[in-house]
């Protein structure tokens, strides 16, 4: 069983005309929707629920699914060491979109991770250039989304581990679209699309990604705590 | 002309003995002696001058190298971010020793930089597997430290960019003695060796890396600011 | 089902007392032996049956095991660049050993893979530095074998994607003794130990470490050929 | 003193009409004009005298560019093996275009290094991604070539080490089109554009990065010869 935990702020959805008419129960409940299946259980939280993102939760929660935008400074920076600790000793995390900045992904990366952003609803194609990864099963060589917000390089994030999509805008910029990172024990997928005005998460690829992100970030390995022991010599008692 | 900067905490050098003997006037001044070049300039802080390291000072400096043990709690967030924003910017840093539990090393690796230790003044021989790196410049294939710490794997950093340095403990452990990371604009190095109560800066290879080091931190490019840029749609004025 | 196939050129076992004593079968079918599960089947080659080694034999091989030392230069080219192709398809491949200058191996590392040795049959301490990768579940910090042929750095590979085991000999090395490499589709582990004098893969310890390799390295994608495809622009027919 | 020699098979000039009208006298020959500098040699071979490029003419050789499209065959499997093995001890190689597929890079790639390709003279906005990097010096946030041939995702080559230009292309691909590969003591860098039926080389931004890249690549060390070598026990002559 794979115990997914979606966190969205659940913002725009409550004050943005567009996005409630796309999201009317929010991005949470979509994404939510579309991962069910017979071994994923779904849990959501919100900013306004952010304070129950305690360790006891997270303990239980093998990959946690993170969206939020315009409420980043509200979420208490212990609750988002604590999500950096929990990934820490193996917790899959998976950020969407605007996430780039969130206190958690940005404490992950040790980076601002800053890019260059615009939102004329540029068409993106996004290009799958690792057609072996897990994340990629069922994708093609490339899909497009009609309009997304435009986000530019340069990415001010480390050096991926693997770069598996890349994203091509209408508008002449390109952008490191699917990008997995290791942390200690914890698997991180970053993936670009995911404005709250288009229906991006209603798109099939998206959903194909989201799904097949779950199962690579789920923890094969889990370490009860972290910390840095002070060991003995080997084969003596000092 | 390269501008270095020393943190190093200063406390053991006022308390303990040994590395009073060893280091009467501080790590630091050892550390300053050996890199004075024509081209070089340094300057030190310890820990009752952190508060000097400003935006302001780390504007001035292309490289800081870093040195803390006990007084990591102490140095404030606020110096420890601006160290890690400076480092975006393309300022060189470099973490020796029990650095890597500082608050800039680990802020800047998003991990908890945890390891086993242990303090039975084993001999290191430490290989050097990357010869043809700017840091290994003018070592052999290994040379060997009488006394150190004992540090080992696995060792809770994120995979470094180059793994250059290797320690092989008498004891019996291992660990990865010398990386580097690049994180933004700016270029690290982590060196294992330099616990205070062992002459270890006197050591003519230790003092090699360390210079070379500095050469190779030094930024090629600093931006001015971190900055999220709002762009244009290209060739237009949206 | 995972279909294994193992190339063990089987030499020494012919002609060296030793390996004779520690496998009358050949090593490959001491490997065998413990790979066998519900879900894998092996098949063997040895270097009188390399021709075997087919485009059409490859095609139905999930993974390749490769042990080869004296007879390295035996293996035809043709069933080099065969293997090397097919692991750009998206078979898995683990070079055991002396394998480091298998063919195979060394046209997919693209260097000549060098590195130091000798034979005076040192313990080696292997550490686990990646506890989180699926490689190295089942095994603890660290585990020993009483006696190998002792590998040194530096090791002539390009910089693994993955370094999961180092390698610790009480005579004064250390070597990366467990790497990932992947290479198109296909996935890569070189693992060090599997000296044909010592009865290596008789350890418990060793056969859950390639047990588990095979596993990772099976494929979840396989390429049809390898093509560099000539492309109409997009929407068009040209 | 950098001395650079300069591959360009020099078949297109000969035979191609657009092609003889930009480049009269060659790439190579352009390219030679270019990177004149005090402290800067320059030696070229054509198809016609490659086998000038001997394993003596490789070791007084710091960086090797190279350009080969429709020639790559002819170029004997010796040369290229030679090429290779000087990258190896520390010869720095520039790879230029349709080098891709040059034996010298897929020898050192180990992979096939196919691409999607079309030629429609499309745009091609080359984007700096790390403007920190020694190579990306001088160059802004991106730059455009009115006139290329389209090189698409995915690229069969290992996971650089380095991305630090990728090319968006008015039709729709994109592609990483500068990366950096450190192979043993060697340097390489790819550079996408450079079709010879386009005035590419006498693009200012081309020309800087190309110098640039010859800086980056020119070795800080150089080994005598690739060996693995039998080591005695430390301390002892067995």
């Amino acid at each position: 069983m794979i115990r997914v935990a979606i966190y969205n702020e659940c913002i725009h959805e409550k004050n943005n005309e567009k996005a409630m008419a796309i999201y009317p129960n929010g991005i949470h409940s979509v994404i939510a929707d579309f991962l069910k299946a017979d071994d994923i259980t779904v849990k959501c939280f919100t900013l306004e629920t952010v304070e129950e993102i305690t360790e006891e939760a997270l303990k239980e929660t093998d990959v946690l699914i993170w969206w939020g935008h315009v409420g980043h400074a509200k979420v208490p920076d212990e609750v988002a060491e604590r999500v950096r600790d929990a990934v820490l000793t193996g917790m899959g995390f998976i950020g969407l979109h605007s996430a780039h900045h969130s206190k958690p992904f940005k404490l992950l990366m040790g980076t601002a991770c800053h890019l260059g952003w615009r939102e004329n609803g540029d068409m993106e194609r996004i290009w799958n250039i690792n057609p072996a990864h897990p994340i990629t099963q069922g994708i093609g060589r490339y899909f497009e989304l009609p309009h997304v917000e435009t986000y530019a390089e340069p990415f001010g994030i480390p050096n991926p581990d693997e770069v598996i999509f890349m994203g091509w805008y209408e508008g002449g910029e390109l952008f490191r679209s699917g990008c997995t990172f290791h942390r200690e024990n914890g698997r991180i997928f970053y993936f670009q699309p995911g404005h709250e005005t288009f229906p991006i998460f209603y798109d099939e690829n998206v959903q194909t990604i989201i799904k097949n992100a779950v199962r690579w970030a789920a923890p094969v390995y889990r370490s009860e705590a972290l910390v840095c022991p002070h060991i003995k010599k080997i084969g003596t008692e000092n």
